[in-house]
């Protein structure tokens, strides 16, 4: 049965990243050796890494006087890493989700935070707006989508601070202005490659300004002078981050990539709003085209794990909510073809004909 | 032609590692989708992770009261966060080669550091012994394999204060008597998993003892409390690490290893001290089985080029030195089939016919 795969992290890659990938494990350049068995340091490997900075720089257009790190660990370890390199006297961070929220206890271990806007009280279905961002501090953080609860920011901010942003979640889903942002980082097991590596979009200009000895492996600057390579990069994940850098490029880059996520996104928002049994956890202007998220109207809640069933049935994988929010969650990266969102309305239709 | 891999990491592992992680990034279990597209919280993914820590145990005769961590990033990493979880007044290091000098380093920006012992002054060419280890440390680390110099620490030391070490490039090749150590880590890139995670074997009564607030990217407890997923684990390594255990498990297990070590090493190290035109650079005790460092004598220093070239053209991959020692080095971790060693030796004499 065809596996429609919805997963919200490790998640969806194209084919050909996988397939390149495992082939590579096998045999790397027809070398009769794996990449998994060579030195970071021959240039095959450089290689690999420099085409991966270039190809990630053309898709998304960043300008010049910006570096671009492939480290290992995730988001998490950034969650750390961003802030001592760069906050100073005091942080600003948008509190619009659970991953914002580690990312704002994380910092406190290093200075001072202030949240200068959050949508905890309502479980974050929104995204904060509004706000008044604190001239003073050395930057504002925001989480450009929140997996778990489905929403977005569908803006690239004006902001008067340096503005630093995770995007781990929507990285590569549509064009950003880069030159809005001091720093863009995430985790890269969404849209770019497996789990283990993280990305960092560096204005080389935020950096130096910390009065704090800042520990090696943690140091921007240290990683930026030694091209991703202070410490052994983690070469299986970055070889598949090429993979889909230029699949990214070599179907339409960025702006095509939109124009897919959006339909995609479309055509299951446009079935939960039509439909009798479900209903968005989202306010609708913050809605992810990345992760969706919907329940059952209240009447058909204990349909709930029958559903579940129903869709597994039919070969849809990963569309469990996150238990932050309850009901489904199917996520939508680049890699998933329109066809899956297809069966999941499909499913959908067929259910409520059944029951309601 | 047939390469023989002597890189020093990363390195050769198993074939099958190699083949069964390519065949899990084509298909997990027969799952229909890869081993990078399924959330690390599935039922599958747990067995994987759950069952590298079980083989881990028992491959190295782990004692109960130990915990086994699988983390991404690699020793690099470690070097912070060892000292941020149990450095509280000061720690002792054994400065015996390089990582050893930036594990010392990195335990500087944490706390005070007491270098016990040092072979910097001789190019690290021997294991510093004889060292009084100040009984008012919290612990004392030592690096039981250097790979840039090829020395080695041939026992577990018995010492009074908790003992730490780094065995990145000799972890699984010989038996260890786990429970003289508090601690023991490294990078997988050597003997276990492509680059891209570390493991960490921890005496659970050694944590909770330091008073500093310790960021939760970098706490063990938090890691040991969450079985190493406190935050997403590079899963694609963890998978190849167990595919390496079990292949250790099946082959004969750590005194296998070692055995098949030794006898590799041995070879190499007779050829060398044979040979009219090369010489060994480490003390004789403390030549390390894993990497072996060799170089021209004087009179034929000159040819250093042309031996590279000859054994490269033979299938020789990865024996050029390290730039801190010169000439050659050949690394013989546990995958390395003995056949390997035999042609280097061949090469060697061929090599000597023609200029001697």
């Amino acid at each position: 049965m065809k596996k429609h795969n919805f997963n919200a992290g490790p998640s969806i890659l194209p084919k050909i990243t996988l397939e390149n990938t495992a082939k590579a494990i096998l045999d790397f350049n027809g070398s009769g050796m794996s990449i998994a068995e060579i030195s970071h340091r021959t240039k095959d490997f450089e290689a690999v890494l420099n085409e991966a900075v270039a190809t990630f720089k053309e898709v998304l257009s960043i300008p010049d006087g910006y570096s671009v790190l492939f480290l290992g660990g995730g988001a998490s370890l950034q969650f750390l890493m961003l802030p001592m390199n760069i906050l100073n006297k005091k942080a600003a961070y948008i509190d619009s989700g659970a991953w914002a929220n580690k990312a704002i206890k994380e910092a406190k271990f290093v200075g001072e935070v202030v949240v200068v806007a959050s949508s905890k009280e309502a479980n974050y279905s929104y995204y904060p707006k509004n706000f008044t961002v604190p001239e003073d501090a050395d930057y504002l953080h925001i989480t450009t989508n929140n997996t778990i609860f489905g929403t977005q920011i569908h803006e690239d901010l004006d902001v008067k601070i340096p503005l630093v942003a995770d995007a781990s979640s929507d990285i590569l889903s549509r064009p950003m202005d880069v030159s809005k942002y001091a720093i863009i980082y995430g985790g890269a097991q969404k849209n770019i490659a497996p789990a283990g590596v993280a990305f960092v979009i560096i204005r080389n200009d935020i950096l130096g300004k910390v009065q704090r000895n800042i520990p090696s492996i943690l140091n921007y600057q240290l990683q930026i002078e030694n091209d991703s390579m202070y410490n052994t990069p983690p070469c299986i994940c970055i070889y598949a981050a090429l993979q889909t850098l230029k699949w990214v490029k070599e179907n339409g880059g960025v702006v095509e990539m939109q124009k897919r996520n959006k339909e995609k996104a479309s055509m299951l928002y446009a079935e939960i709003d039509r439909s009798k049994i479900f209903k968005g956890t989202a306010k609708a202007e913050d809605r992810s085209i990345m992760n969706v998220c919907w329940v059952m109207e209240e009447q058909y809640v204990a349909l709930e794990k029958e559903f579940l069933d129903f869709a597994t049935a039919k070969g849809m994988v990963g569309i469990k909510g996150h238990r932050s929010v309850g009901g489904f969650r199917a996520s939508l990266y680049n890699a998933l073809p329109k066809e899956s969102v297809v069966a999941l309305v499909e499913c959908m239709q067929e259910f409520e004909k059944l029951k309601a």
